[in-house]
């Protein structure tokens, strides 16, 4: 059950029988010569497809732009300030509990994006707790590429080519969704440096083609089949 | 040519021919008993994909929460703060410029957003013109609905009845591309009141089932064919 | 009755009188090489004291500072970033509700405030609308230049010469109340250009003057009083 | 010369005999039965009008609201928080520099702006001092009531009756330039208490009518001249 | 080296040899019956003279008061926004790095830090990233409690009991530097509860004497001088 | 008794028995040739410690970095800018009065903190004022180095040599407790030059070595245990 397809009185009606909403949050951002520029923001968006396929669950609307100032050398990438997320967060948070909900689940496609969610629903308690009330609300942050299963799957079948940005297992399951999001690009060298996260021409500088570490060829729409069934089972698992 | 589903180096060929580029902006709100809170996102979106089919073009992700805060009163609505919103668009333009991008072209879908995203332009403007240098960007604002054949085709289909909020023009547009969309529900009183905005419970007071002067029955997919046609015109004139 | 010559005690009894104050709003900004820099400041000035002439009506401090980020290439120009005009906004309407006041009539005087102010209002009014409590504010603006009256007259005394900045009409009306604001220069072009609004250097390429579309030597006191005369009486509708 | 009276031409020409703009900052508050509640705001415009005669200087808008949060609790105080009030500072004096303004003096009618707007100053300062460029300006803030000249005339003419709000000297200072702002009110006790300035209602608690250890009635349209004389020359001395 | 503890000139020098500095960053926040408020502040602060013992470093002011919103409902504990923290942290990373610091090194003890302090260093990357320029900067973040070495002895000494809040390990630490922090407590029950962080008032319902799954009554002296052995090797690792 | 070295419960029952703290406020900034750059911050440490030794006080974590926009241009230097010492000291604030703390006392070390320090208290108090309601809190700044027996023992001790920054009375306190910070520098010119404040590089060319009409060289342990004992004195006469 999409928020953006229903009409209000629908989760009025949804509302009486659970108070839960999964919101997907990505980047916009490059992902090397082969990944798409929207992988974190389409990565959930599908995993949360398959979570609704399996239980009944509200999606609300993608937050596709997220923090990612480290890729802006890249043309394409598309940033918020940390400062910019926390408030879109807390004012998306503030939303939905004035409604009635009482679990926000955001499900989380980019790295990036980590900490300054963690950041903004402290920021949102910290109202709550300096005022000496009850906020009444489990917000939880899933990230959907460090679920026990997908671990599992992605060393069984990348290893060490796994790698963490531009991963042949993230590019896989937009594959799974996407059939117009394959490339076929030669990559120089296979295996791309790791390295610290610091400005965006420093990153530039340690990752020329944008991939870290990640051999991006791997993927293949059947991998991307198995990692979203992991994924969803994952992630209905955070959900609780 | 979507920039969720491009690669870096695609963006970086694109440029070297267009520094233009579309940005759908909408809004996560309730429209009435049968239209869909995802409506005022759903709708640029629509025209801008409309758009890519006859200009080459690059759309970006659309960003689907605005400024919606007199719709809160209503399950499922969800909104920036003008504040939030402001720097949301703020740090989107830094982040297109810096690659190069010199017509940002704001495909908006929702009233509300209007003065915030114009107060966010000026935010971005204000940048060069205190530090007196030249932005060398030119933003646009467009809102599909205020088209000159879009505002005459729908007073040829509705006339009064298109009302200002939850338009049959709006979700006819909606209909043409999601057949799921599709609602029957009785509407009382045939004709909403119109009114002035204020805060979110006075709206509600005013609005008691979300619509503003607007018979949303009269939507269809038909409609929303030659709605989408019009509004694609616009949007190309305007764009220029 | 102004704000700022009357005591506390006589601001409570007014209270238990109305509920309404009129605040004029304008900008410190060039008007080409005729026009005064406070117009938009005097001319809502000038309009509120004839609004109080016919009406016992509390007119508040003027704001003579807005957001003119635009003309900040020509000297003397001063300008509120959008972000710090909310602020101004927001702060002085909740000064004011916290004494009883429910209509508080922005009576503006520039065009570059419309949109900063209008979010302004939705910034206030998001407060109690995520906090789900009512706010019990009318929070109006009113441009004194796009009343009926006023526009029927611009047409007539001037057509196309009117412009839209540095306005015949504005000139006009600061001369009926400032006689020493009188100046004789000679205008080149004639008829200046018009275009879009974006940052100050661009502005004063495309209006190397200042004046936008304006034949600002057309103004005279004479028809400063009858635009004055419009100008109230639209006001005195709009407030209701 | 005032700059709201004044076309950019001529304030490019007067930039080319000097960098030095006033600009009078005051507050709307209440002051006591008897004073006006622009009296901080009025008083250092007159202050700057009788500047102005002395010497080639240019008056910029006067700032009317200022910091007053502790005035809340008495009908028509209009208050900035702190934090606004530093931003509307940051601006002006952005705006200003950037035309070539090299000296701007805040002359300041009232005590509670005072580490607002030094805070202020830090502020645009410290965007020089963390860039390591020079700032090129001289800020000041000068206090009109608390120049040696003012200070010596208000212990002759008002002794330990001054006190330190709505003081004698400052609604004197009101009269001798606003006829209409004589009030005959009986005042009780005569001489009201000081204290220490908190929030509003501890404010109102301790000086249940406004005055904080002032006899308001000792003023005198006399008096104000001979203030307004003293005053002008403490803030042309300060000026240097 | 300690910074509060040196003049100018001698980090002037300084500078000439090292472009490093380390910088303890904690909390201020209930641990227990029986561990000091300023546990957080004060281990990296021990560990940071560890260092320096064994390496020419310069260590900074120690940042004392954090993020610690879900401590607020035990009496003591001190709390910044994460919002707050973000602007403490960038103002004195542009401090250093303006005076040529290079690697600043943020040792940290306190986990609720964390997210917030990676989300500000993005923040003060994105600066450049977004201005296309270089920052130059390495900002680390060291978490002594998390270290290789530190992680083993815990395990080591205290194994389960080592819980996360209120550690033995943590009270150990500040045991081995300051004796006046040993207390005899009986606590019940031996190992409290783990659980989410959530807002204050959820966070005390959870773990009623504020220990998170930890018997901090087996701290001692001698086990925190291994600790802090381990910990020192740890950081100096880290620092590379 | 210091909050860092107590527990939750400790700081429970001296809720019961008082509603007061002193929280010690610094600065790290160059104090010249001689002086630490910890000297701010060390004075009111120093000064807090004297009190609590004479009465049962509780002392908070010293605020060690503060404003000192102006000192930046020195290597060490460490500044906040004003906005954000202004949430650090709000948030400090919310955070103690949800304790029940009524009287914070911010016992300062820094003229550069001063406005604002008052600033942020106006802040804090702001909005209870806008919501009209008590604060029901004494928020107190005192300056160690303004108070009357202060005063006139530096008058005594240094007469003219005192100066306004890197003082003999303020290093000298220092020595008083840092043995360790006892320099031998030869000063030139003796006494340095006095002068306004404001941007950084400004103010390194008025003071080249840091000193403002101060000779630092005439301090002195002995000194500094008497100033202490002033510094108390005052300090607990101020405390109330
Ligand atoms: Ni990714
Ligand atoms: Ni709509
Ligand atoms: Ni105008
Ligand atoms: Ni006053
Ligand atoms: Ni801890
Ligand atoms: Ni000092």
């Amino acid at each position: 059950m999409k928020l953006q397809l229903s009409t209000w009185p629908e989760i009025e009606s949804y509302l009486e029988r659970s108070r839960c909403i999964v919101v997907p949050i990505g980047s916009t951002e490059q992902h090397g010569p082969t990944g798409m520029i929207g992988t974190d923001a389409l990565c959930p968006e599908i995993v949360a497809d398959g979570m609704a396929e399996q239980r009944e669950l509200l999606i609300g609307p993608t937050l596709s732009v997220g923090m990612a100032q480290h890729h802006l050398a890249f043309p394409g990438s598309i940033s918020l300030r940390p400062s910019t997320l926390i408030r879109v967060v807390v004012d998306v948070v503030e939303s939905l509990a004035g409604h009635g909900f009482e679990q926000i689940f955001f499900l989380n496609g980019h790295g990036g994006n980590i900490a300054t969610v963690q950041a903004a629903f402290a920021e949102f308690w910290a109202r709550s707790s300096f005022a000496r009330r009850d906020s009444g609300l489990n917000l939880q942050l899933h990230n959907w590429f460090q679920g026990r299963r997908v671990g599992r799957l992605s060393r069984e079948l990348f290893g060490d080519d796994e790698g963490s940005h531009a991963t042949p297992s993230e590019i896989s399951l937009v594959l799974s969704a996407y059939a117009e999001a394959a490339r076929t690009v030669a990559l120089q060298p296979e295996r791309p440096p790791s390295g610290p996260i610091r400005d965006a021409r420093d990153f530039r500088r340690r990752h020329p083609d944008g991939r870290m570490g990640a051999r991006s060829e791997l993927a293949s729409v059947e991998h991307g089949r198995r990692i979203c069934e992991a994924a969803v089972a994952d992630a209905l698992d955070a959900l609780g």
